[in-house]
């Protein structure tokens, strides 16, 4: 008999008409470390039943509130062990104090929540439990986003000096939220998303990113956001400067009103000796220069990458890995420490980002939003 | 009680050190299609046993050999409908005609075979059984090339004049085979490979492409081959120049041998009123030139795409997907395949490569060969 | 005999060791408008003779001073009609007012001048004289410079909303002023360069661009100025955001500490309906993405361009044009200028930059510079 | 007073509606080594004197016809040192051999003539005469053209095995040389230009590119040519394989009915141990790419280069050159020559294409045409 070795997942939010939980299924499944049993997926349980059938759940797992399922999974030999929230940012925290409280491992979707004081009481939960937490800013799955943080690390480019970090949409550039688009919808209404629109959405992405690749936390921000749709309560468009606890200086730029930029997440990191250009787009490049030398391009695959691109890379170069393959890293990274949790390692540091990146993110947010009422002057980035 | 509609694979061939095999499973698994439940992995029955361990395949159903699986399987009202070839060319024929032979449909890895009686064999396997049968000529599953097809079709570029396509690889520059790597050492071994070597191995995918995306037939050829690694055995470098049904002219380019190529697998169609360009390594975007109109970058997932590329999109724009996904539809368009066959549909046109693909990519191998021969005479390109 | 219709040129600076003053006398050659006859190349008597002999001016009319120079060539019948100014930047007030008082034309090097106070002592000469006055920010000479703005002003991309505008280069990352280098020397040095390093050598081409292409005018700024090279006594990367009178929001970067960057001048203009990238170090090309259409890539000569571009292309689409080209369109759009003056033509509008760009120009450093020292609080962009 | 020690310069052809002309005299102002004295600028004597006055020659000195112009200008002091021919290709001849029976030096566009006999009568004359003689193959004046040469020679990328050459455009895709568009008219007419349509214009470049790149000559060829556009009575479309004597392979491809190419001349070359790709519409980079390092990126001007690249740099990296200044580049490298012969040195190798590139040419031409009449056999490229 085959003996699962996989680990049992849940899922709340995800159902009918959603976006990023078909995402994270396909990312949970894609290197089979992970095996979906159960799931409250919408927001009433007739709809939570009707996705949970639609994806092949057993009925009797597909519950109809998270409370529910904690419930129920926690008094099942077989029940979940992880649980996946995806569900819109200002539920975030009840569902993961939830699943910590029943102590199931948690990989929440970004923003980790929409206040400082629910990112806290999460963090608090985390640390009380001593479970794995994993907040899904997938980007930092991509090898080469892994292969920029160990160049930084490992002094290729010398001392960092600037960040160039942007986020470029334009599906937000009309008012779609005033068409029924579901995901427009809730992402530009308050209650549900939080008070920061493009900096919630995709400025906190790149913020990440930014403190992810460099290593340095950003220590003050000035922020000038607009709105530029008539109408619409949260900003879609954030210029940030960005200051750096080593002395590095950044700009950071998230727009969803920029014609021609489907996800255009670039960053750009200059120190004494070098510089790197990365951009989501054509992810599997990483573009070197290093100063006196030509610059280079290196591919995930190539052999020449270091190892902690190497560990996540599945295919050889030239084979494009993509924004799935990246996601799925997340997810494997999750498995490997809840793994070793299990065998009782202590755990080498995860590179999945987590729980810290998370309260980070919100403060990001927060502070956006506090520098901009200030008319752009300069507010602390709280929040370790 | 969960009810699993997902379709039971078997696979032969992609045991430990192979490439390949990860690769199916990772494309069989992405869209929860199909499950993998049995195999004969490796070509000896004690690597077949630990490799089926490895994945986590019930003990009872990893294989010694394909004719015990297929043999046990039969008899299984939980048996296999399905298996993927993964092992070298010159063993596809007679597993494939021993799958068809069993009732299993079939996904069989590129090129089909290694002779033309090989191909006719199988053919009329097929034929006789009335069962599924793709071979993975993957490059197919991209939606821009979905794309691509759909706009050719369509005369979004007047009728087909001259067809560039080029697929160019640097890993075979030196005498790889001779360290004892696996993948270079059955690639260029005529007993496990067949007589072609970069032919065989990807002038077939840039072929078959050449074919798919303009709905032409290749006429006759002429080719030149090379093996420029001394003591290899087979070509590691081709050039061939094409002739369409249609009288469109065409130029072939493979090569194994061009450092700076990862897995450059490019195509350009040019027609009367405008062209075409795609590139595997960046495959979410297709430029598309029209006279008189400034050439437009088409992105998978914009919106503006066909139906037949929408339909095999999973994310939106600007979010890579790549060469998993890709294969992926491949497997889903066959598991749509399988299903409508279940419910006695007559089935649309599928969209993914079948036998006569894996024919004419055999009667490609052979005319080229037989072209160089004769020191690059034109000769016909053989075989429906 | 041949009558020279050719303008009459001077030149001060430009000689040994200089950079810009050989640019200035390619761009004034390419199109047969300008003839150079007399100069004042270097600051002694000596240089200048030997900097004249080398360039093969008549030794009569190589003169040791700018002063000398405005006073031999009055009283000459075959004197110049214009002057190029090539001399560090806080010589060019004093020889600019020199020669509107001599009746000369002028073309002088970017920035302007050093202080707003010698922006004005300019700005009142040239009205007071009538004469032609350019300051030479090159890059508006582009053809696909020109396009932008074509579009942009008949309504292409909408109304602006976002301006992203960036200049990076490397060369200054380190102390090469420490080396004796005489471009880095006085460029570093405030008494040659004026107070603004990174600002007011590249950022001042980027705050242009940037009014030139949208047409509308830059209200205030706040930036972040660092002098990262140990020792520096200018700026060298400044961060600046832009708010625009018409509402539009922009952010500029400049830097000369970016490694992987030689010329890097780029940017992005975003309004309501579409969006236009242009790079100068690509410069042929103008992307256009408009809402609901695939962006689309506009070519210098493709036939498409709006005859403000059309007018400035030399060659076909495809051969392409350079910085000399675009530096040598100004150079030709002022012989036109000063060709339409002596016809006494009223003089349609003029598409190279005026004397009101290069007031902008210094008002833009003398902002950005007071910005950072209140800690990068907002100030008006003073100057009309 | 000013001795002019400027080249003495003639034209023959180049008048009202011409292209080519008008390149050939920037490209002799650029860099200020040529001053064109005399002309002889269109088939008849009317419009000749009308084009050199619109160019401002000395009427004295716009000549009726070549013939004229030697004549004279033999009996001036002053008279031309150098003539440019830029007549259609069938009367290149019988001027070259006038020319350098007059003893004037020759800039000749190419190819060279229409004939393999005329070809030998031109590099006959060339030696009787001694004199300096350029065929204005001009993409061989860009920098990264001469440091890819440079790199080959130096064995950067080992014993080439593969040249992959195309020069593609879009502007003959429909029947052009119908609307009476003078370029086209005469581009297809085998009595003006030649026996070869696209093999001619712009297959020469690309076969006189792989040759000087390489450093090696192409033994034999084998040539599929095609007229895609009805009632064209040259081709328009060539496919052509290379043996190069060192055992190199390679393909050519040249067409003027590939919409979405506007001048897309492209060379590829891969030894044992690197690879090399160029463009020439962004010819300001060369990427190099060497086994088992990450591909690099030179740029013109970056410093790195090698001395053949450096010294025909003009301006500093990131400001990209064009086709103007590579043309140019030929001009002056001719310049040099001259005036090295006044010096009675025995010169350095010339780096700019001489009458050997020009007769290679015509060869390349001769061969294509006879080997596609005979089916695309195989034919020797003759011809030293």
């Amino acid at each position: 008999m085959k003996a699962d070795r996989r680990i049992r997942l849940g899922m709340v939010g995800g159902g009918e008409g959603a976006f990023i939980g078909g995402v994270h299924r396909m990312a949970a499944r894609l290197d089979d470390r992970f095996v979906l049993v159960a799931g409250a997926l919408s927001s009433t349980p007739e709809k939570s039943k009707r996705s949970g059938a639609a994806l092949g759940l057993d009925v009797a797992r597909s519950y109809g509130s998270y409370t529910d399922m904690f419930a129920a999974e926690r008094l099942r030999p077989d029940g979940i062990e992880a649980v996946s929230i995806v569900t819109p940012n200002s539920s975030h925290a009840d569902i993961a104090v939830a699943a910590l409280d029943a102590g199931v491992h948690v990989l929440c979707d970004k923003p980790l929540c929409t206040t400082s004081a629910d990112a806290q009481r999460i963090a608090h939960a985390v640390t009380a439990s001593g479970l794995i937490f994993a907040v899904t800013y997938n980007y930092t799955g991509y090898p080469m986003v892994r292969e920029a943080r160990a160049l930084v690390r490992d002094g290729a480019i010398g001392r960092v000096r600037v960040v160039q970090v942007e986020y470029a949409q334009e599906w937000l550039a009309g008012p779609l939220e005033d068409t029924g688009q579901k995901q427009a919808a809730w992402r530009t209404d308050p209650s549900q998303s939080g008070p920061g629109g493009a900096t919630g959405d995709i400025g906190t992405h790149a913020f990440q990113l930014a403190e992810y690749i460099t290593g340095d936390a950003v220590s003050e921000l000035l922020a000038d956001l607009q709105s530029f749709v008539p109408g619409r309560r949260v900003d879609d468009n954030a210029h940030v400067l960005l200051r750096f606890a080593s002395g590095a200086r950044g700009a950071l730029w998230a727009s969803q009103v920029a014609p021609g930029n489907e996800n255009a997440l670039r960053i750009r990191i200059y120190g004494e000796r070098g510089g790197l250009e990365w951009e989501q787009e054509h992810p599997n490049q990483l573009r070197i220069a290093e100063l006196g030398k030509a610059p280079r391009v290196h591919t995930r695959g190539s052999g020449l990458a270091h190892a902690d691109a190497q560990r996540v890379t599945r295919i050889p170069g030239g084979h494009p890995e993509g924004y799935l393959e990246a996601f799925a890293t997340i997810y494997s990274d999750v498995a490997d420490a809840i793994q070793a949790r299990r065998a009782g390692a202590s755990g080498a540091t995860a590179l999945f980002p987590g729980i810290q990146d998370g309260v980070r993110g919100v403060a990001f947010i927060s502070a956006a939003l506090r520098s901009s009422k200030a008319n752009a002057g300069w507010v602390r980035v709280d929040g370790a």
